[in-house]
């Protein structure tokens, strides 16, 4: 099935459901960071009595939604893909317009989102996420017989997903959060990051437009418009919530988890929030190739204008061979990079503050900058530091993220300092090792330390872009995020809101399907701790 | 391997890995709660310093204890229960002494400890706890190559364990935290229940044996003694500490999490606090056998004077045929029930306070009352009370646990008014159904409630017994627990002190065993998000 595209006017409107209702407290208009224009429609701000219908209309959809088919919450996650997809150039363009990022990041970025909603959907269908088990009684066992016991997993409840600055489409309205919570039955409630609403609306509109094509509960998605922590607050202080899902910054995520636990009843806070994504270039890779390794450096911490959590923040390399090289070739490809446009004037401002600080330091050395861009309203120049492990040993202040184009070559003495340096870091979403098989014993030996550290440690690569698929890990030790035992990013996302329930003795025409003598639907099931599909 | 049992002498003493060291923040002795009597020797509780010194233990251990061979891992946990059982009529009798528990609970909890440890010990040997997935790199991918993705569980540190006062075998020094938590890699410091003291040591002992024996490292085991929450929150604060396992009562458990939240890097805290259980017994089981039901009821509020986390605190029935013969029933058992030693004085108080207060209320009949007991120090009475629907749902005072032989039974009017009162309900550890076939549209209609209040629901039974399997969950939402998506019993535990490690393109000698091309372990494995054993 295709949709045709048809251009959607915006209205400025919050989507309540099936609902449009107008924000009455304050407005927003995006702003194109290019040019400083603001963008038409002006979005109305909601307030407590939105929230309160929202989560209403989504609590009373729970009840029918969490016990769909699975396999209608897989159409339905489709038929999201295919809405969006059908949105065509005004999503792309829109896209740019709010955001400055390249038309080549707009369509990459909408296509992962997509391939992640289908990706979802096969996860649905393959049902292991149900977490079957069987453990079937023994009425003869002594001294007293075993009941039968049988597990699978329910969903949380209404799930609050905070939409992130950065990625307007797949950390947002129907991104990872979101395709996670609803796959695993659990309506979501949207708080649209305030940079980019037309996007988040025309998003929206494919999500309402599917659960009307899905004949779900109108009240299984709505979309809000909220400016400063209050709209936000509100929403996760929101006793029907049960779940939130959050990509921003560690005070945002602090504030959000500190007012889910300190509800009556304490929920969970998915929250990514900061991570600077040590690189490590062990000495023989830095020997054999250190122009090839500057140069690719720069090219991951410019991507998206380093408004990626991924960007690598911190390089640490062995002060001796290549070392020279290696910096010489990314200071060259800083100062050719050309200045981007920043999300917003407030990020482009905190980076600026960010990087300036970094300059300000005694012990920082200016390696590089990129070039200006007057003709841009939010340019964001790419700025290449570098200092001692000394200095990173003594001064916490290095260890923090700049969240944009800016990085810091730390040149560390030996070996011995390099190990004080890992233990010296705070967790994270990434870290990387650039090694030759030279280097293998030394990798051998900062792996099992990094992978304290991290949700992912990679080799020989850059730790910007993020494959979904089943095995990855997006997620960290804090502070990268507040729930370390879990991924925002591919298949195991749908775990964050689900929970295991135990059946006693519950009669057989009571039971679940999924745990049904005779397992009617091919499931894979342990049954007394042995997988199998029976 | 049988190990001989031989007396082991009493110390009084921490244990701090290898090492015994007197605490000097005061002492404590155990009482027995059937004498009143002090029982030698006397306990030196531990400070500061001494948590220091445990957690720094721990986390040298934990260097080297997370990556043992998950084979000698198991052989450690099956060393602990030889241990265990070794300890043969010395721990029976001091476990009595300190807990007036009668010997048959003695023993039939020794047995579901020591086979709680061997079943720890399959879990590690099966393999599917390492949750090893690949999803290998297309270097040929357009427009780029995907990268090779694998993932396995690492374990999170050193774990805190709280000894529970009620299960001072099964959900204390090697309970089901300790033992799952051992399992997935991560060193333990307990802090045993003040109330059995040595029984806590004698436990102890049996696990630094299996370490010496197991040559692991001596900090992979501390056992502290304290009292009041300072040492308590000592351990949760430090820095090394990285998941917390607890038992007891909401107020501290509650603590434990601020506490936990607190830290620089907050840690999850795994709390089972509070729950009252209720049960519905619907019209047709009501008619069909009240007095079986009445009478089997007050057995289980009553085993272990009712100390028990998923004692059955509420039994809604409905006014009608059989609730007069099932409340005589239950009056008649409670008025037969001996009053039994509670575990202590402090409890036994917070027991009869609980109970007046519910006496006390205009709302509540009395119904019946056990006999006393003045030959028994800490005695405890049975006490069985009944109000209405109309006054559970206008009275919150009476939905909260009171932690101890006394339950209430809530006539309501119909079926309208029992759908109200599932929807008032808090979290719940468990939740039960007595129902025949003609319930069946009734129970059908409740369960789907039920399983959103609880962690277990049971038919045709009663909550008290907790099967240790592979599909048991022991859990629940708030307030029953802090961490509703886990479970404290059953093989799923171990999930609690594991996280996942995402290793992209990491060069195949490097990779760890479970990772590696060919599945040289011989593992279910995730490839491509397909189960298999390859």
């Amino acid at each position: 099935m295709t949709v045709a595209h048809e251009t959607i006017t915006l209205t400025g409107n919050l989507i309540i459901g099936a609902q449009d209702v107008r924000g009455t407290d304050g407005e927003i208009a995006a702003v194109d960071p290019r040019t400083g224009q603001a963008l038409e429609p002006s979005y109305g701000l909601g307030g407590a009595a939105d929230v309160e219908r929202a989560t209403t209309l989504a609590a009373e959809a729970f009840a029918t939604y969490r016990q769909t088919d699975p396999d209608v919450r897989a159409g339905f996650l489709e038929r999201i893909a295919e809405r969006i997809d059908g949105l065509g150039e005004q999503l792309t363009e829109r896209v740019q317009a709010e955001t400055g990022l390249p038309r080549a990041r707009a369509e990459s970025e909408r296509a992962r989102t997509t391939n992640q909603l289908r990706l979802f959907a096969s996860v649905l269908r393959e049902g292991s996420w149900r977490g079957a088990r069987v453990d079937p009684g023994q009425p003869e066992r002594e001294p007293v017989p075993r009941p039968d016991v049988r597990q699978r997993a329910v969903a949380l409840g209404p799930v609050a997903v905070f939409g992130a600055s950065n990625f307007p489409l797949a950390f947002a309205v129907a991104g990872g959060d979101t395709a996670s919570a609803l796959a695993a039955g659990c309506p979501v409630v949207v708080k649209a990051h305030e940079a980019h609403p037309g996007t988040s609306e025309l998003v929206a509109r494919a999500i309402q437009a599917a659960v009307r094509d899905s004949e779900l509960p109108a009240g299984t998605f709505s979309l809000l418009f909220g400016s400063g922590p209050g709209l936000g607050t509100a929403l996760v202080t929101d006793p029907r919530i049960k779940a939130v899902g959050f990509t921003g910054s560690r005070s945002a995520g602090l504030a959000l988890t500190a007012a889910a636990a300190g509800r009556a009843e304490p929920i969970p806070v998915y929250a990514e929030m900061s991570s600077v994504n040590p690189v490590f270039i062990l000495p023989d890779a830095l020997r054999q190739r250190p122009e090839e390794l500057g140069a690719a450096y720069i090219a991951s911490v410019t991507t998206g204008a380093g408004q990626l959590c991924t960007s690598p923040g911190l390089v640490f390399v062995q002060d001796g061979e290549g070392a020279d090289e290696f910096l010489a070739a990314a200071a060259e490809a800083t100062g050719h990079t050309a200045a981007a446009p920043m999300l917003t004037s407030g990020i482009r401002e905190a980076y600026d503050r960010g990087a300036d600080a970094l300059a300000s330091r005694e012990s920082v050395q200016r390696v590089a900058v990129g070039s200006a861009a007057d003709d841009i309203a939010c340019a964001g120049q790419a700025r290449l530091f570098a200092t001692t492990g000394d200095a990173f040993l003594a001064e916490p202040e290095l260890h923090g993220e700049v969240f944009g184009a800016t990085s810091l070559v730390v040149l560390v003495r030996d070996r011995a300092q390099l190990e004080r340096v890992v233990d010296a870091l705070e967790g994270q979403l990434t870290a990387t090792i650039h090694a030759t098989t030279a280097d293998h014993d030394l990798a051998g030996g900062l792996l099992p330390a990094l992978e304290l550290k991290a949700g992912r440690v990679l080799f020989n690569g850059w730790p910007t872009g993020v494959e979904v698929g089943h095995a990855m890990v997006h997620g960290g030790p804090f502070p990268a995020t507040s729930a370390p035992r879990t991924t925002s990013v591919g298949t195991r996302a749908i775990e964050r809101f689900l929970r295991p329930v135990a059946y006693q003795n519950v009669p057989g025409e009571l039971l679940p399907d999924e745990l049904r003598d005779g397992n009617p639907l091919g499931l894979w099931r342990r049954v007394d701790g042995e997988l199998g599909r029976h």
